[in-house]
């Protein structure tokens, strides 16, 4: 299993919902996720492991060892936006694969016997592009969201995610295994590894997320006749709401703001009527939860300005709230350690986007590490990594992995909050 | 027929869809729609007139008269926009119904001999809020829209204009009258007669508009991670043109230049993308053309500034173009010396919004009355005429409806273009 075999099973797997300009759609329970699934079982499969899929699609292929060891398990996920990239989540199924195939081969062969199982793991759902919200099967694994919850959102067309796994043949039944650590790697989706030259990230910590729903209320009225003067249209208060979010992270400076309108929508959406409602989600992420807090603030005071201008109502309701995460401080000397050893310079981020590994961290020993995203895209179909980052990145992962099914686990060390 | 029954008919008939603050919603061929249209064969056939539907579910109740002879129209339309008014349209159709009873009864007290017939009109889908566009019904009588091609129009859910009007029983076979002329008494939509303290507008004409599809084209990237300086979003640049358009009005001076956002969508709709494509649709309004293409050059001068100013592409195309249209001359005089033989004040007003009078008016001899909306109000469930109002608009139809019967009708002039 070497570099080429990598590669070209990346690149094969790139195949399946492959888009004209070189991205992939594979939305989470679709024929094309469906596809890349069993791309994945046959891998399993042809290395003799076994295949458990759980009750929310998370698909596990476990290696044989030892009886009632747990388990390291190591992955990400097959899922992408509506074309997306051919990186984001795929790059670290495919480098657990071989990484795995490498470690179980060198255990083999040097007879070494150790307390813990392998298992590569495709999370189900982790984009939420059809069914919201994302890392839905590591959020379930991990306890943070409730299974029958989960199996019964719904997508755009009406279709639950219980009856879209099922469809599938993926709605099963299998024990999860017991986890030991979680290991997993990802593209950037970010410039820090570029802008320093450097091949590998290991990631410290997340950025703190908060998540607002804003509804505009403005007044029903004629599109065809009513006075601009008399209108006070919920869609032009919107539009001035949207500015307002993408001028926020302008007021900060430093780069550690971000800001976004995620969805958009208004009622009635018909020819000849002035807006009543519109309603918008709203994403801001900073590293500093002093920030996060300011720029909800300087949006707040935008907004009550817009609404009073117009004279519409803005209501704003924090719908959502995430702290920053630590990673354990050991896994990142790991990754440190091992980048070194194999001379790839390596360097400590932050992730700004969210992972799998950030549930699982919430309950075993995780490391997570980075390969760099050219120019930063990512969630596109010009997402790019290089084959000879990607093959230096599944490089330092085997070494992870190898390090940490013998033995190298962290001992008493508190999950988040310290380090050093 | 007096006025309490009047009252008493539009008051029971807004009770059909009605809405929680007194409005109504009864979109082309819905359940609500087509209880309308029971409510409206039951009056024509207790009146003894014979109800014919055409293949584009227009309704014709026809008064027994003189074989062969061409029918004076009167009417408007039942349906609304989604939670609309009680007025825009109703009041038209229970209004005609109540004036051809009175001139039907008039006839047959006098003995005297016509030679035209009465028929009330309900025209199909004048909102276009479910099927558009607009005026459907109308449009297809005066062949100015293929009756096929309007048979083919999808609601948001997929179903035809054909398959809405078989199920509901409204899809008829029956020949279309031969006109003589059309009458239509619809609210105002507006404020010229309020503010006059008028309570009647006989309409000269109606006001130029534009339509313009709008095309914003920015970059997919990943709203958790991209920096806000490598973002090109088009959802953003959506919001910079809605509040381009709805500026564009305050460069003129008047009221006279309308200009609406009035539809938008994007893609990708997900939580964690920023969106690559959005779309506009706008509508421009002005009475005079020159106007109207200033307004749309200030626009497209806003929007390449845009555009420059946030690295995205924007690209306009004018879908649809409709000139000013006149109203014969014979009838704005007949709908004034009725109105001051009965003691009303009346003003010639334009026409902003579109009605079935304008497809009607390329065919036949056209009248089109209004009576005052308070406030302006439209297309809302606070929309408002009062019941004096009403009942006064109801008096001048009957006698404008008597006139053109007896034989008020234009000889030789031409019905649009000239005047005076």
């Amino acid at each position: 299993m070497g570099d080429i075999e990598f590669l070209r099973d990346f690149h094969d797997l790139a195949l399946i919902g492959r888009t004209p300009q070189g991205g992939v759609t594979r939305e989470a329970a679709t024929t094309e996720d469906n596809m890349a699934r069993g791309w994945f079982e046959e891998f399993a499969r042809a290395h003799g492991w076994q295949v458990h899929v759980d009750g929310i699609g998370n698909m596990f292929a476990l290696v044989p060892g030892a009886t009632d060891a747990p388990y390291v398990l190591i992955g990400s996920h097959l899922d992408s936006q509506p074309r997306g990239g051919r990186y984001d989540g795929a790059y670290g199924v495919v480098a657990a694969l071989h990484a795995t195939a490498r470690v179980q081969a060198r255990l083999s062969e040097t007879c070494v016997d150790t307390s813990v199982n392998l298992c590569v793991a495709n999370w189900f759902n982790e984009e939420g592009a059809r069914f919201p919200p994302y890392k839905m099967g590591s959020s379930v694994f991990a306890g943070q969201m409730d299974e029958n919850e989960a199996l019964r959102v719904r997508d755009s067309r009406g279709i639950t995610v219980h009856d879209a796994l099922e469809a599938g043949g993926y709605l099963g039944g299998d024990t999860r295994p017991v986890v030991a650590a979680y290991i997993e790697a990802h593209i950037e989706q970010g410039r820090v590894l570029e802008n320093r030259g450097h091949v590998i990230g290991a990631v410290e910590s997340s950025w703190c997320v908060e998540k607002l729903d804003i509804e505009i209320l403005g007044e029903q009225s004629h599109t065809g006749s009513t006075a601009m003067a008399d209108r006070r249209d919920a869609l032009v208060g919107a539009a001035a709401a949207v500015l307002a979010v993408d001028g926020i992270p302008s007021e900060f400076v430093g780069q550690d703001v971000l800001a976004s309108v995620v969805h958009a929508d208004y009622e009635p959406d018909s020819p000849a009527v002035v807006v009543r409602r519109a309603f918008l989600k709203v994403d801001i992420r900073s590293p500093e939860l002093g920030k996060l807090a300011a720029a909800r603030e300087a949006l707040q005071h935008r907004l009550a300005a817009i609404a009073a201008e117009r004279s519409i109502t803005i209501n704003v309701r924090r719908s959502d709230h995430v702290a920053s995460e630590r990673f354990p401080e050991w896994g990142v000397r790991l990754t440190e350690r091992v980048s070194e050893r194999l001379g790839h310079l390596a360097s400590r981020v932050q992730t700004i986007a969210g992972h799998d590994a950030l549930p699982l961290n919430s309950v075993t020993p995780t490391i997570l590490m980075f390969v760099p995203s050219e120019n930063g895209l990512s969630h596109c179909e010009t997402e790019y990594t290089s084959n000879a980052d990607m093959v230096s990145g599944v490089d330092v992962l085997t070494e992870l992995l190898w390090e940490v099914v013998n033995g190298d686990l962290p001992r008493k060390e508190s999950r988040s909050g310290d380090a050093e």
